[in-house]
């Protein structure tokens, strides 16, 4: 096996950088706290996150929660959350998960001071925002500190293959689902070994006893609330990526599988005889993962209509840019002037309609008969791609969101433009990283 | 209803014609006669088909059976029956049907001499050939002279809509199927009732009681032999077109669906806005019935292998001019330069032999997960639809008489030729006829 002890010298933050990150932490702290108690608010301030768990890599953010009492109702909560932030980080941008909050920078980190309610482990669901300072504490009983440098090994092995994060643009492993799985299974290599040997779905909790069915490729029961899934995130695919790297790596392990800084850049479109378009929105300014949702509802339909109509679509991808960009190939850029349409069998009731309807050239040919249905070879409205796309689209609904862009959607052949898309990066770069040459 | 009697009288023999034609037959049963006399060869002479039944239409063919004892073996029957053929129609050729026979011309028409043995109504069937004196026995008993007219008519309005003829590039309706389906429904127009209102298959018999399973779109119980049906070589793609022309003349009864001058012509291409292509190979020497069940394997080769690679076949048609014609209509006539090979689950033993294939360049794209498999962007080899073609068709065995001519396999794209296929006529002339326009 390849030595780690390079690898996690290179990205494990060192003393110093940990004095720095303390610092600046309880620093945001306090500042929190004398607001807190200037302005009488039933509230505490807690660090969360990779750091308050000791397995954060040295570029992680800060993750800072203001705890209210469940005495104040959601409105005044979120009301309250947001002005401790902002006079916290006066620079800070509002953002929206399961409540808004405020994110900002302070001593060159990302700082994110986020607002939510005190609950007991084991308590009714209030949100999965609320429920963070239980993961908090279980991870810091249950990892030692050979335990937070295997999850840092394991979050960088995610990272190089591109399965980390828990975002939906990414629909990969969380953090929290990383620490998981090194408790389970003790270290990096025995996770990998887990998921090299796994066939289908994964499925596990760290008790005994029977596990509840979720409708998802992994299951990892949360042992602060055995009702939910911790890895209900992770996509089929993700875990595809996970399992075929993991048995990768363990047959030939080479350093490469830990470089984390193979982000996609983008790409100039390469040609591959097929017909490539992008398709560009306006983005509204939503958070990502609300916004990636409805992106990838605008790619399906775009697919859809590409099926439907006839161009058959052979791959595409989403990403979001400065635009919302999708990507599609397909076979055809132009439909044949002709096809075929198959009416009712002659037997049927309304055969006649049908010869009527296509009489006396409104057909290019027929009506004939084919086996035991009436078809007659019809003109095609549309045929070019461009065309039949702009026509559609109005009449689907993408998301509230974007639905008011669809009109100025663009349609570009990237092969006659020089602009580079971030998704054509995106779909060059899906290639397993870390193979043998 | 309009009046049918102008329309038979116009395609029904006139006196003259029928005491010529006579004359005709029985000069020939004379020479038959004595030639059996002189050799001493224990036979008979016999008129059947359309002219011993009284059911010819004017420019109906004359059959003569030579029935010989069930003394002979089959070996010397057939010797005999080509001897006789040949001396007393000394420009005939020779033709295969169940037995070999004579074809040729006398006094400006086409006689057919035809051996066969002698059976007795009800016997296990020696061949279809040998049972045809009864038929004409039968249809003789059961027809009046009106009862032959109507058969005239029906085979008329068959003739006008394209579904008239056995012989296997038809797969229509025979002679005998017509006159005993006037024996059964009493009338030209009760027939064409029969089946306007028909639904599905139809499945009739002469007689009282249940009838046996035949898999075939009509069955007929032949009433010479009730294990046999006589309607055997109708194709799904007749009964329909009888169905649907029936129902459209009931509603809009028009002379023109007795117009049997329609048989197609060869085309000049038009232009459909897809992509035509026309095989042909070279005809070998053998009678049409036989090389059509080849020629028709042939057509559906191609578009098996036009399907395979993706050029996306609309339509296809068959013909037998000078030479085998198909034509193939299709959506592409160039692939894409690469396609999406999918390869096994990440979870598969062979995954890694997948990756380690298709890694370092040989893939234009991955391997790469999609879903819970791996797949990889290939290079296409063949992309051009005649050369694609030509390299498969080597692998398929069409059958045993045409297999010699694949190697000079020509591919023609009727656009950019000068020369009218007959295949193109038989495609643009499936249309519906006697539509109200």
């Amino acid at each position: 096996m390849i030595d780690f002890a390079p690898i996690l010298k290179k990205y494990k933050p060192t003393e110093e950088q940990n004095r720095e990150l303390k610092h600046t932490a309880s620093e945001v702290l306090g500042m929190i706290n004398s607001i807190l108690e200037k302005k009488k608010i039933k509230a505490k301030s807690l660090l969360v996150g990779s750091v308050a768990k000791g397995t954060n890599l040295a570029s992680g953010d800060i993750d800072l929660f203001v705890i209210f009492s469940k005495e104040y109702s959601i409105r005044d909560m979120e009301r309250l959350g947001l002005m401790i932030g902002h006079e916290v980080l006066p620079q800070g941008r509002e953002k929206y998960a399961e409540h808004p909050y405020v994110s900002g920078q302070l001593g060159g980190r990302k700082v994110d001071i986020v607002p939510c309610f005190e609950i007991d482990p084991g308590t009714r669901i209030i949100s999965s925002v609320d429920r963070t300072p239980l993961h908090t504490d279980f991870v810091l009983k249950n990892l030692d500190s050979e335990g937070q440098d295997q999850v840092r090994l394991l979050k960088l092995f995610m990272k190089g293959i591109g399965v980390y994060g828990s975002e939906i643009k990414v629909s990969g492993f969380s953090g929290y689902v990383c620490e998981l799985l090194v408790i389970k299974y003790g270290s990096m290599l025995k996770v990998l070994e887990a998921f090299a040997s796994l066939k289908g779905k994964m499925k596990i909790s760290l008790e005994e006893g029977e596990i509840r069915e979720f409708d998802a490729p992994i299951v990892i029961i949360d042992p602060t609330d055995i009702t939910r899934n911790a890895a209900a995130a992770i996509s089929l695919e993700n875990l595809s990526r996970m399992k075929i790297n993991s048995r990768m790596f363990l047959a030939n392990p080479m350093e490469q599988y830990f470089n984390t800084g193979a982000d996609y850049a983008p790409e100039k479109y390469r040609e591959r005889g097929t017909v490539m378009r992008i398709f560009t929105l306006e983005k509204p300014d939503i958070i990502d993962d609300i916004l990636f949702s409805q992106a990838n509802r605008f790619r399906n339909i775009i697919v859809q209509i590409l099926e439907e109509d006839g161009f058959m679509p052979i791959s595409s991808e989403v990403e979001l840019s400065d635009d919302i960009e999708v990507m599609v190939e397909c076979k055809l850029e132009k439909l044949p002037a002709t096809k075929v349409h198959v009416g009712p069998p002659v037997d049927a009731q309304n055969a006649i309609d049908f010869i009527k309807k296509w009489s006396g050239g409104r057909a290019t040919l027929g009506p004939y008969v084919c086996g035991d249905r009436l078809c007659a070879d019809i003109p095609v409205g549309k045929r070019v791609l461009e065309e039949v796309v702009q026509e559609r689209i109005n009449g689907f609904i993408i998301g509230k969101n974007i639905d008011q862009f669809k009109a100025k959607m663009r349609i570009i052949d990237p092969a006659k433009s020089n602009k580079k898309f971030l998704v054509l990066g995106k779909f060059y770069n899906k290639v397993l990283s870390g193979l043998p040459s």
